[in-house]
């Protein structure tokens, strides 16, 4: 973070400052919806994941899709605590299926409680999120998060029996993302524009800024834990390398690979057979081939088409707010 | 099983007999919803799981409500459809948390693929179950589903927190069996109404004979657990002791416990500590307290409670059926 980056307020507080009394609203449902009059143990385990903070930026999508086309009622706060509950649902998952040990710098729920509390509580809070979207009345807004909830599933098998198999393509690897990340992202912004009656184009431009958006931010998550473009190793990198996730970086090395580095991607990878100083190695190899590079380029142009997707949506200070912010998940890794 | 049983058609047969139109329709809707195109694990453990029979009770009731009701539509398919996907979901992570390996006379899907698949499977089961009851375009259904699925997500973790506690009383019991067990009887049978129309005290009523159906359901496949009424330790007995639940007759055993037997059950369900002998010797604990006794009567008496809720529905073929069904579910341990 440099100097010019604290003066001027990132987009992603300057959208936080202007839906403030929204985000609050949200907040307060998202605690009183994930307590449990008889099971101590649920809001236990969804505190320690959903106090520990996060951005909040899927239940900010909709806040600001909504307030974007003029929406007044309540149902945007509803929909924006939904979204959340699915998002930490997926992470108690995920944390299980990957065996984490650390999110958000803290214990993760599997290590503190065990396994089976994370994948209970996990569908407690996705059918807790059902009751919330079932209260806005909306069937539309239902068919696109029912859809949502089965691409997000699906991405997630999809990744599961891709890890490890170096025949995993780049058209294989937008699957997953498009499931374990995507799909959230345009549901979050579509549902928005849904609820404040925004026109089927504009809807369409909502769901495609939020699919690129998010495709933008799963490659730049995927970059930075080989330590992003920079050289420097981050605290946390390294942890897809461990896990055998063919991640676009990955991909693009081993598709250039000659004999010795296919051995080694073999080795580490389909194997799992790794040690100290792969990750280095990885990296070195990346690097030859431009991968990193080559992934950076393909965030970029991603944030680029999530910007592009506003273009014939009506001007509105959020609307830049948005664009801005498809420019700021990238510049993580400018 | 005598011959009496085998002569007279038993009451879950003759039901299927009826409804088996409809059973194939839901079959055929099963196979085509639990295909994925991108994921092909999923249908291999779905189809493991879905194949391998089970009784298709819930999805039955679901039918059985729509035709008592005369139903001609489409839509209580897709509903049973619905019913037996959360069912399937529930199994697929019931097992990792119980750390099961049979299920059904066959290996798990957590044993033949591993706990990940079984996790994130069982999501995408649970998200095509939200697709399917989203199409029937009834808001009461969906707040009907939305409700069970909290509900049974929430007994599944008080199931968690009161595993190995003494303390738990009979009313926690209740409490854990109508989420794991009767929430999804009841909402089966009531989505069944609504979505034909029956009125809200028709709908009260089957709501009422799924949940009293479920509990005696539950509470007879506790008895079971330990060998039923009968002298006889079955193949599949012990796994609740192992698992140290505190089911029904183990509550009622606890509960009226001299200081010898409470050191039992501390030792082989708080502690843990359980060797060879130890089921046999909580069996004739039990015995010597009539505690199998008094469990079986409290399963008859919700047979009877199930029987009575339907006494003020209109006379229909079905609905003797549904009261047959009800006697034979505790027929099991007469």
């Amino acid at each position: 973070m440099n100097h010019m980056q604290t003066a001027v307020q990132k987009p992603h507080d300057r959208l936080a400052a202007l839906l403030a009394g929204d985000m609050h609203a949200v907040n307060v449902m998202i605690r009183a919806r994930m307590a449990s009059q008889h099971a101590p143990r649920i809001p236990e385990v969804t505190a320690h994941l959903v106090e520990a903070g996060g951005k909040r930026l899927r239940p900010m999508l909709t806040l600001a899709a909504a307030r974007m086309y003029g929406y007044e009622g309540p149902y945007h706060i509803h929909l924006a605590a939904t979204v959340e509950f699915i998002h930490t649902a997926t992470l108690l998952h995920d944390d299980v299926v990957d065996e984490s040990q650390r999110r958000r710098g803290r214990p993760t729920a599997n290590l503190l409680w065990d396994n089976k509390s994370s994948v209970l509580v996990g569908d407690y809070l996705f059918s807790r999120s059902f009751q919330l979207m079932v209260e806005t009345g909306s069937l539309r807004v239902l068919d696109i998060l029912a859809n949502a909830s089965a691409t997000i599933a699906e991405g997630e098998v999809l990744q599961l029996t891709a890890a490890q198999d170096l025949a995993t393509t780049e058209a294989i690897y937008l699957q997953v993302v498009r499931g374990k990340t995507a799909a959230l992202f345009s549901a979050a912004t579509e549902v928005g524009g849904v609820i404040a009656g925004a026109s089927d184009a504009q809807t369409r431009a909502l769901f495609d800024y939020g699919d690129a958006l998010g495709i933008a931010f799963q490659i730049v998550d995927d970059l930075l834990d080989y330590g992003g473009a920079s050289d420097a190793l981050g605290k946390n990198t390294g942890d897809d390398f461990r896990e055998r996730k063919l991640t676009l970086p990955v991909i693009k090395a081993v598709a250039t690979a000659d004999t010795e580095e296919w051995a080694f991607w073999a080795r580490t990878i389909a194997k799992g057979d790794q040690k100290d100083g792969d990750l280095e190695q990885a990296r070195a190899i990346m690097a030859r081939h431009g991968a990193m590079e080559a992934a950076r380029q393909d965030a970029l142009s991603w944030a680029r088409r999530a910007v592009a997707s506003l273009d014939d949506t009506p001007d509105h200070q959020i609307k830049d707010m948005l664009r801005d912010l498809a420019d700021y998940v990238v510049a993580r890794i400018a």
